[in-house]
This record gives structure tokens, C-alpha cells and sequence, in this order.
């Protein structure tokens, strides 16, 4: 594909939610997302794709074949589809292509096979899944999650962002139907695949041969809500003996995170905070963080998390405070279908595989589908914040690949 | 005074700005200010005192004497008022007494003298200042600094509350004037005395014989805007060394105040933090600290702040972070009208004398005017925080020793 005609859909969305930041605010079910909806059901009608909406909010653009078709009597899912597709929602500030490049680049990907006359033995679609990046209901995949049945519905509807807006509130506000939402087996039965094209977070594309690579495995990882609890004072005249200072053991906490997660070969980062009262001349009562961990394995993962428990709770006895750590998501290790990654591999003429921190919808899915992920070069490495970057032309690059792979699998 | 008399009176306010905590959300120019300043005028009309609202907001209830009378022909200000008072703002979830117990007390030891038939030679005065706390715009004591002229009102015009909401406009929302806002000498030259009765903050009268004590010096203190700017990242996928993460150099600096104060032999607290942007899986770009510092004396203070600054500027070096200092207030020790303060622990029959680490409008009044503080017992010791106490027989005891000071200095 040509880097311009790439150029000309992406233009379409690239103003959609962007902040003075540079980076984006496209929380799911504000007025930037509800424009992307639109914008894909417009997509999907221009280019005459059957458009359908599931119980959960996820969006799809279907190219059905002609007639029924049995690709291979022999292979599972004989008549199942082929999905691809992304999530439309960004973190606060995020950058522009995490997410809707796999979306915009399903569309030209069917645009490309047809220019090549392909002729599609199963359906292929192009799918759009809500709050991925958990950027307003702190759930991450909520939309493939739900789908999955792996939360339960009654759980998500009440949900809330930070104004206190439940997913419930949110979603009828938009027109939406809550009460529909739940687990959809049937539709995940339905499907053969799922590719999902991703923009890499990490570099080390950048200065390899390909622009293209296809995923291994995504780490495990998960969210913990830690609360520190004190006792508020006036921070000028209560006496440092006398204080139960809770940023004292936070403090504490963060740099313990760091360094459990380089002792055991893993990240951990602590990126969220409150303060109550926050105010400059009060001692806090109470601080809670969010710790983001990952790591190659599970039990690495165990290892960063019980070094953090137990130092953090032997300062608190120090600090006079106390701790409570509260797991808001774990995931263990997502290892992609093993054949789906070598047949990729080698349909891109060995395009290199990487393993990944970061959750997808992808491996919500892999549990049920067989699935795949394609990255894409970002030359800055950058992720979740406005210096994410690709070229054009990687971008082409990317749609060359997926439509590739969707011959492959679907033609 | 009775302790029941008090608590009728204090009863009045004691509901206004209360919130769920227990605590007090009394900003200036908000609704349960607005409230206070009225019941303040109905004070004032209820006891046929001559009320007076100042250019800066701060409020005046006024006992004339019925002539001109020269106390003392050869001491200053001889026909110089007498004024006590404080205010009415809180911190955030702040307590009952701080502030208002001098207002409360003003009133009822007016009422005490003319029980008693006291007759003034000087005018007797209750003050309401604005913003003692800086809760709402940040600078603390502003109306009474704006009185001395040590704040430049167009700055102070300037100031906005978390909401963005600047003074001004908050002013001419609740219907006063910020364009008066400015230096008034002439008040402060007709003031012979003043004398700020307050809530102790700290423990050191529980267990005493004493009720009430007399202020010997205010600590120096300030307040520093530190600015830790890193680089926004994703939470997984960036590994360790590539990270530019301004939360590690804070959590350290939260540590670093901690120690260089302990060392030193001051207090110094970090309990208002902002982090952009402020999400579970990203690395923050940027986190705003405020250090509250206090000693002793100047010379302590300032090794506090180095200390302070060289580590934390060696630690951004390590983090690939760097770190801005700015001095939001910075206020030198302030030592009360040492005869005022003998004469006064005198008349209460040998009270103690502290000193107290908060700031306070009569640490600003008394660079002008002849200046001294009452403590009444805290029995928690806790200070702005729902925790902060005292019994109504100490509130009453307080008004006592403030009714014998105001006999004493002006009839």
C-alpha cells in the first residue's frame, strides 16, 4: 500500500479527542469516542461491510463471502471468520495510535484484497472493542472482557470514572443499551481468528529490516490498589515522633516497587496517586497508589509482589501507619497460538517475534479463539503518551501485512 | 464565663461549611464563608458594636468608647485601638476551633466586660480576617498580608482556587470589590494593640494547670512548589533504564525533607501532591510536591532547605529527572512584643509561654502593631484535622484570660 493512501484515512481521525498536549483524550463513551463510532459505522457503510453491534458495545464491520464456502473439512471453525480489529479508546493523554491503527489499517486491508480481487472463503471483519485501555472505568479489555464472561456484568454497569459516572449512566447517556451486557459465546464460536494490529511499545523494531513483527506472548501483569492510612495533622506543629505519616510509607512503597521489579527481571511502575486531604499545611490521612507490575512469568510476577508486600508492610510498622493492597486485575502469561504465529511468521517472509508487557484484547481473546498480534515500528518507543510515533510508510507496511495474513487465513 | 454560655454561642457556627468527616470545608468566599461573615455582622448588630468591612475583605466589629480619652499620654498610640480576632477559613476537612474559637471568644469577652461594667478608654475590636489558610488560594494569611502591603494586590487578584477560579472573580461573586484590594497603613497605625486568641496546636497544655498559654515566638517557615518533570511512558512496556520517571525523585524527596528535618531539629512534610497524568499504566510525566518546612530559627531552616535541595537534585541527576524549587511564602521567625507577652502572662497569673511552629495573621500584624497570641488547651493535640479538640470549660476559660488581657491594655 501506498504510505499516502494510509495518509488519507488516518487524516479522517487524527483531530478526534486530541488534546493541547499533542496526546489524546478518547475515554470510552465521551463525545471523541462516540465520533469514532460514527466515523467506523460510516467506514464500514462506504465500503458496504455489513455493520452489527454486540451486546458489550463492540463494533464490527463484516465482509461476508458470497457463498458458503468450506475452506478446509478437516481444520476446526471450517466456517468461522477471520476478525481483526482494535480499540478505538485512549489512556489520559495517550498517543494516536494505540488502538485505532489496528482499526483504520482492517479497513484497508479489505480495501487492498478487493483491489486484488481477492475473494473471501469466510467472513473477514474489522472490529472496534470499548475500553480497552480501562482510561475511564479502570478496567482494562472491559469490552472483550465482557464478551469473554471473564467480568461480571452486573460488576461492570457499576463501574465508575472519576467524576462518578457509573458504565451503566455512561453508556445510556450514548443510547446504549447496559442491560444487555454480558458473555457472548456464540459470537466468540463464530470466529476461525483474531489478528489484532498494534503500533510496537518499544524500540526494538527500530533499525531491524522489518517494519512489521508478530507477538509471542504478552507478559503477565496485573493492577493493585494500595491504600496507605495515617492520621492527618498540621504538618507545622505536630512533632515528627508523634506523626503517622501515610506519604512517608508511600514514598517508601514506590521506591520499593522499582527496586523488587529490577532484582526480579520485571517492571513495576507506580503511576496513579490521591492524597486526602492534599492539602500543603495538613500531614495526609490517607494516599493510595495503583501499582502496575509485569514480568516474563508468573512467578516472577509472585516474586515482585510478595518482596513489595513484605517491605512495605515492615515500614509501615515504622511509619506507624497501616496497608492495604487490593488486587484490581491480574492476567497470567498469554502465550498466542503457537501455529497461527509461525504460519504468520513465515507468510511475512520471517518477520521477527516479540514477546509484550502490555494487555490486549488480543489475549482476552486467545483464550477462546486462536489469535495473533502484529506490531508495527515505533521509532521512538514511545507508549501511552503524545511522542508515540510511526511513519507512514510502516503504517502501509502494517496494512501489506495484515491484508496478507487475512489472504492467507480467509481467501 | 460558663461553660454553657460558650457552647450557646458556639453552637451557632458550629454546623456551618461541616462536612461528612467531621471535618470543616470553610474556603474563603465560598457559601459557609458567606454564612460566617453574615452571623458575623448579626454579632455585631446584636450587640450594637460599629461593624466595618476592610478593602481586603477582613471584618471589624468595633466597641467605641464613648469619649476620647488618653490612656497614657507618654506611651504610643495613646489613643490607639485594642483588636483581637482570627478568621474563619479552614484547611480541608480542618477542625472546629482553628480560627474561629478567636472570633467566638472576641465576642463573648465583650460581652464579659460590659457584664462586668467595664468602661474602654480605647476602642475594643473583634476581626474576621480572609484566608488565614491559604485552603482555597493558596497563599496563607492573605488578608492580613494584603493589609500590610506585603503581598502586591494585583498578584493577589491573580491567585486561583483548584477550580481555576481566580480571587478576584470569587470576590465579585460574593459582592465585594477586589479592586479595593491593597495596602491600608492608616488601620494598621490606629491599632495600639492586637491580640490573636487560638486553638493550641500540640499537646504541651495537657496535663498543665493552666487553660490558656501566651505565645513566645512564631517559627520561620515557608512553603516550596517542587516540580519533578520526567517523561510519560508505558507502564509495561518501557524497561527500567529507559525511564525518565519523576515519581521515583519524589518518593525520594518525600524521604530526603523527612531526614534533613530530623537532622536539623525542625518538621518538614509533603502532603499535597499532583501527577500528570495521573494513570494506573503510564509512567507520570510530571509530579508537582509542596514542602512545608519549619524550625526553630532561620539558621535551621535554611540547612533543611539545602540539604533538602542537594539531595534531591543529586537523586534527579540518578532518575534522569530534573527538579524545580520555587519559594511559595517564606516567613522568618517572628519573636511577639516581648513586654506585651510579660504583661500578659502576668495579668493570667503566671500562664506558660510557647512557641508555636504555625503561622498566623498576628505573625504578620506584628512587624506593624504590638502583637500577642493566647493558646487554649488541645487535649488531642491534633491540629487541621476533625481531631482537633477542646472542652467547653477551656473555650470558657479562654474567653476569661482574653477578657482580662482587653481590660487590662484598653479600659
Amino acid at each position: 500500500m501506498d504510505a499516502d493512501e494510509f495518509r488519507r484515512l488516518w487524516n479522517e481521525i487524527e483531530p478526534v479527542g486530541r488534546a493541547e498536549s499533542g496526546g489524546y483524550l478518547r475515554y470510552s463513551w465521551t463525545e471523541p469516542d462516540l465520533d469514532l463510532r460514527t466515523w467506523f459505522h460510516t467506514q464500514s457503510k462506504r465500503r458496504g461491510l455489513r455493520y452489527e453491534e454486540d451486546r458489550n458495545g463492540n463494533l464490527y464491520a463484516w465482509w461476508d463471502p458470497e457463498k458458503e464456502q468450506v475452506v478446509d473439512p478437516d481444520a476446526p471453525h471450517p466456517h468461522g471468520a477471520v476478525l481483526t480489529g482494535s480499540h478505538f479508546d485512549s489512556v489520559p493523554h495517550g498517543g494516536a495510535y494505540d488502538g485505532p491503527l489496528g482499526i483504520v489499517s482492517g479497513f484497508l486491508a479489505v480495501d487492498q484484497l478487493r483491489a486484488d480481487g481477492a475473494i473471501p472463503k469466510r467472513a473477514i471483519g474489522v472490529a472496534a472493542f470499548t475500553e480497552e485501555e480501562g482510561g475511564r472505568f479502570g478496567v482494562p479489555c472491559l469490552g472483550s472482557r465482557l464478551m469473554a464472561g471473564v467480568i461480571d456484568p452486573d460488576r461492570a454497569r457499576m463501574l465508575t470514572d472519576p467524576d462518578g459516572v457509573t458504565l451503566a449512566e455512561a453508556m445510556s447517556s450514548a443510547g446504549a443499551e447496559p442491560d444487555l451486557l454480558g458473555p457472548d459465546p456464540e459470537r466468540l464460536e463464530r470466529l476461525a481468528a483474531f489478528i489484532e494490529l498494534h503500533i510496537e511499545q518499544g524500540r526494538t523494531l527500530d533499525g531491524s529490516e522489518s517494519p512489521v513483527a508478530v507477538a509471542s506472548a504478552i507478559w503477565p501483569h496485573g493492577r493493585w490498589r494500595v491504600t496507605f492510612t495515617g492520621e492527618a495533622d498540621h504538618a507545622g506543629t505536630t512533632r515528627l515522633p508523634d506523626r503517622r505519616d501515610p506519604m512517608l510509607t508511600f514514598a517508601f512503597a514506590v521506591l520499593a516497587a522499582r527496586k523488587e521489579a529490577r532484582l526480579a527481571g520485571g517492571v513495576a511502575t507506580i503511576g496513579r496517586v490521591e492524597v486526602e486531604p492534599n492539602a500543603t499545611n495538613a500531614i495526609a490521612s490517607q494516599v493510595t497508589a495503583w501499582l502496575d507490575a509485569r514480568a516474563p512469568d508468573d512467578a516472577v510476577l509472585g516474586e515482585i509482589l510478595t518482596g513489595f508486600e513484605s517491605k512495605v508492610s515492615e515500614r509501615a510498622g515504622r511509619d506507624g501507619t497501616s496497608v492495604a493492597i487490593e488486587a484490581e486485575s491480574e492476567t497470567p502469561i498469554v502465550e498466542f497460538d503457537a501455529s497461527l504465529r509461525d504460519r504468520i511468521a513465515a507468510i511475512l517472509g520471517g518477520a521477527p517475534v516479540l514477546p509484550t508487557a502490555a494487555g490486549h484484547d488480543a489475549g482476552v481473546l486467545s483464550a477462546h479463539v486462536p489469535t495473533a498480534m502484529l506490531f508495527v515500528r515505533n521509532p521512538t518507543g514511545v507508549s501511552h503518551a503524545p511522542g508515540e510515533a510511526a511513519s507512514d510508510a510502516d503504517c502501509a507496511g502494517g496494512v501489506d501485512a495484515l491484508a496478507a495474513v487475512l489472504r492467507d487465513l480467509a481467501c
